[in-house]
């Protein structure tokens, strides 16, 4: 199985780094971090160079594509080269993912027509923009498509495609090397879990420093 | 806050990754991300490079410092010039933290005699060779050192940092904004909780590829 992870300027980097820590450690999968161009690429936070080795044009056939999310994704889904990629790879990969607004990416390429889909809380909406059927579950999978909700929900997804893949004992044997037996300190992890202020306010940050939310508050759709 | 996150050869992504996205995502706390050069970094699966921004000379007096796991520890254990800079910095920072592995490097700078810590359940007991006292949980405090267990362990950690600086709601608003609401597909996430086999198979293979389990196993230790 050969991983594409397409990593890009301003991407949130824990969406394409839970998936790799999973999908890297099954004997025989080999994961590429692929950029629109290889080279260096820094993250949203601007605190943290990562590095493509390779360009997508070096990349052509891979088994699975994942497209993580992130500020980067804005200009992404305007970007006809990568939209181009990812439609070509689509057609022969065996699975095609997303994490967080991967999803939008992934939407643009007209990947998600018909489909159901997830996508970080914050942005669910916007999936029906794309002809998908925005889906607010952690992982959803239809057809060969898997997409996964916010951030850490790349996780989650990445088991659920070694499981898919290769089954439980395998699955489960990767869960147990990543010791992830999750306890979070609060049960705040979705909207529909955290108290009604915490979702405000998150609401409310986001939306000041996002066009994309601050245009959807300000036109009240 | 000022947060050092120290990278090197061959460290596992996830365990600076998790936490990395948590801190990060506190205003006005910065990351940096801390090599023992500046420069290119490989992963311990050797698909990845990060960039360290900064050189350990660069970075005397972060608030908090981190030190993730992974085969790269293995070097670094022995490494007198890095293990002086952990100390220097632990003296003052608020916070001397690990993820995984990064326990033993802690271990190996003198800064967990007598102290409780956790680190990878496979690599547990060799916390005793450094004075400290191994503890079979997810995030373990003991004064001003926080240590996590395994990989994905460094997101629950980072959570309960937020929340000892900041306060619930701060801690609450992050976990909602990254959506930590996990939802692994299996409940084999330690070995408590894993099935035997599972457990007995994963230590195989890292006993095989591992001088430290090898040699543990060898002499019965």
């Amino acid at each position: 199985m050969q991983i594409a992870i397409l990593i890009f300027e301003k991407l949130t980097v824990l969406d394409a780094i839970g998936p790799y820590e999973v999908l890297r450690s099954v004997p025989g999968w080999e994961v590429q971090f692929v950029g629109p161009e290889a080279g260096p690429i820094r993250a949203d936070s601007g605190s943290l160079g990562l590095v493509a080795d390779y360009s997508i044009d070096e990349v052509t056939e891979p088994d699975m594509v994942l497209v993580p999310g992130g500020e980067g994704t804005r200009p992404l889904i305007e970007d006809a080269r990568v939209l181009v990629w990812l439609r070509n790879v689509a057609q022969q990969a065996r699975w095609t993912t997303s994490v967080c607004t991967g999803s939008l990416v992934l939407g643009a390429a007209g990947l998600l027509e018909g489909k159901r889909a997830t996508c970080h809380w914050l942005y669910l909406e916007r999936l029906r923009e794309f002809g998908a059927e925005p889906t607010s579950e952690r992982v959803v999978e239809d057809g060969k498509v898997m997409t996964a909700a916010g951030v850490s929900a790349g996780i989650d997804m990445a088991l659920h495609l070694v499981n898919r893949e290769l089954g439980e004992e395998a699955a489960q044997a990767i869960q147990l090397a990543i010791e992830y037996d999750p306890e979070p300190p609060f049960d705040s992890g979705s909207p529909a879990k955290a108290p009604d202020q915490i979702v405000e306010a998150v609401t409310q940050v986001a939306a000041a420093s996002d066009e994309w939310l601050g245009a959807r508050t300000g036109s009240g759709t």
